[in-house]
């Protein structure tokens, strides 16, 4: 269905085409394009500047990445290093083709890079070389859409090359989960308006994951079921919050909603990842996903600054705890207002929603368009 | 050394004057003046705008209060409801006497209110009330200052103010943890210039206090001591990381700062919460922390924008695990870029910090003013 079409850029990174379904767009039917930029080869950063340690107080892991500072911060348009090659550049971007459909490239301001090491082990100094991969997804070569506004099939698109990257990004050694994202919107500190999204390849198990994993043990051992099967199936048995029904997919705001708009998009079926959707369903998730997206800008009749998150079960172990769903949610609480983390949210942890799920969910259902 | 003096707002909400050791501010010499307003008296919100419902996928206690979007918005300086009562004051506000030294009063707008009940209580649908209590605290009656500014025997006055309300409302029915904290700056959504903090009697153990107690648990099984006592004996024992080092007291970078801008001051010994400390602690307490936030102003040569977080034991069961510590952080990541919590940060819950902890150390130390 996708063609995928490997190259190199000039400083060694990885880059990838994704391109739709024939007819190719006639430009790239080769992907022949070379980067010329006389970028000098990659070198790892020094341990004193990047790595992982977890915090011996929360057990999280906290990555250290000291070398970034001169990463891109909203370039003008013809500076933008998403945009494709061409006479309307000033500066040549990542991306040596002239266009493209879908395109996935190494970060060049990574804060996860290269194989696993050990710096220290002891109980409360855990610190590791902080591996992993950090991709950079862009939607589309037009700088001036959304994802929402893409067509079905380049949505059907960015699903494959997502599923291609889970696949190739969890063969990685030492990889424990891939997490696709979109940062979208300025009040969410987007530095690149281009739409694209990320794909970081973690090394550790992000503290989200770890407490699904804790508590799924815990609802395993006492119910001998399965914690995210029963939080799908009691949403859809109470159906107050759903907001959203596709043959594959069912979609709705979780009983604890932390943000002012929040919702999760979950297959009917459980299943790990995004590698193991059946065909059908990935079209179903297509969809299903650019649905909701739409009536995100729907929300408070404006284009709405959000973050969606790709949850996928770990690599390895605790795997069996886990299952694919996506997460759209923001910070915006007003047309006009954010919802900031304060002391309560940031430093306590605990979150305070000035709406309630069920409003959220009365909100979604009320601006669908299909 | 300190006069407490407790009133009640015209709503029934309770006031409670500080004041210095004597000389007393004269005009306070009774604090018998009665808040005039016509404020109708409160009601509890109800169960459908106000609850606290736990996550069953990350086992997190959230808050929904959606009663409190009306709340006061960065007012007009003669509009302030944190300044005292006067004839500078267009709209009278929530103090009645015409000068204060220290006042707590409990939050018009609370999130936390009132006795506990339990609205559900199944294995995936654990709903109570939003109980507990949300107090404000200001720290001076002058509008224009900073608590960095404030003279020490102040400084102190809201340490044994912070001392009460912890014994206070640790004994209020419910109650699981008196957390004190203070937002200060635009940047991180402070709706109050007038410098004050906030006082949250939590029902519940936030997500990050239940981290602890988790890791707390782990650690006593393996090692037989109390983890916050050997993780402050390691840091003082490295070294690398201490910023400051009083009697009492000792200040230092967390092995895992999550933050551009983080420290932590920790009592040298183990105590609880505040209530524990004696008498020389708490004045010494007074010097370490406000020469910490005196470096914060110093560390990009501007008013940073910060949280302070005051770490106490839990009300009950986990108490052994806790440990009193204050905390600092910022989201400044240079004088003039915030650090944005996007996808890696709020959707995977995985910390990314452009600096190191080493640096940071490095820098507070550099700034000290003593």
């Amino acid at each position: 269905m996708v063609r995928k079409t490997t190259s190199r850029l000039a400083d060694g990174r990885e880059l990838i085409y994704f391109d739709d379904t024939e007819p190719y767009v006639s430009a790239a039917a080769v992907r022949e394009a070379v980067d010329v930029r006389p970028l000098s080869p990659r070198e790892p950063a020094p341990r004193s500047a990047a790595s992982t340690r977890r915090d011996p107080v929360s057990g999280e892991w906290v990555t250290i990445a000291a070398h970034r500072m001169d990463r891109t911060f909203l370039p003008p348009a013809d500076e933008s290093p998403l945009a494709p090659t061409g006479p309307g550049q000033k500066v040549p971007g990542e991306i040596p083709d002239t266009s493209y459909n879908v395109v996935v490239f190494e970060n060049r301001f990574p804060s996860l890079e290269g194989p696993p090491t050990t710096y220290r082990d002891e109980p409360l100094r855990q610190e590791r070389s902080a591996s992993g991969r950090c991709e950079v997804i862009c939607f589309t070569d037009n700088p001036a859409t959304s994802f929402a506004e893409l067509p079905l099939s380049r949505v059907r698109t960015i699903v494959e090359a997502l599923t291609d990257r889970t696949r190739e990004l969890s063969a990685l050694d030492g990889v424990r989960q891939v997490f696709p994202f979109e940062n979208r919107g300025e009040e969410i500190g987007v530095t690149l308006h281009h739409p694209h999204g990320q794909i970081y390849a973690y090394p550790f198990l992000p503290a989200r994951t770890q407490a699904l994993v804790e508590q799924s043990i815990q609802h395993k051992q006492q119910t001998g079921r399965k914690l995210l099967d029963d939080v799908v199936a009691v949403e859809c048995a109470e159906g107050t919050r759903v907001v959203l029904e596709t043959e594959h997919f069912v979609g709705f705001v979780p009983f604890a909603a932390k943000w002012p708009v929040h919702v999760q998009l979950h297959p009917r079926r459980d299943v790990a990842d995004l590698t193991e959707l059946r065909d059908e369903e990935r079209a179903d998730l297509a969809v299903a996903y650019r649905e909701l997206l739409r009536r995100l800008d729907r929300f408070f009749d404006r284009p709405l600054p959000y973050i969606a998150n790709w949850q996928q079960a770990p690599v390895g172990e605790g795997r069996d705890h886990g299952r694919l769903y996506i997460e759209l949610f923001s910070l915006l609480r007003s047309p006009t207002k954010l919802k900031y983390l304060a002391g309560s949210e940031s430093a306590a942890g605990a979150w305070i929603n000035d709406t309630t799920p069920e409003a959220i969910a009365d909100r979604l259902r009320e601006v669908a368009t299909q």
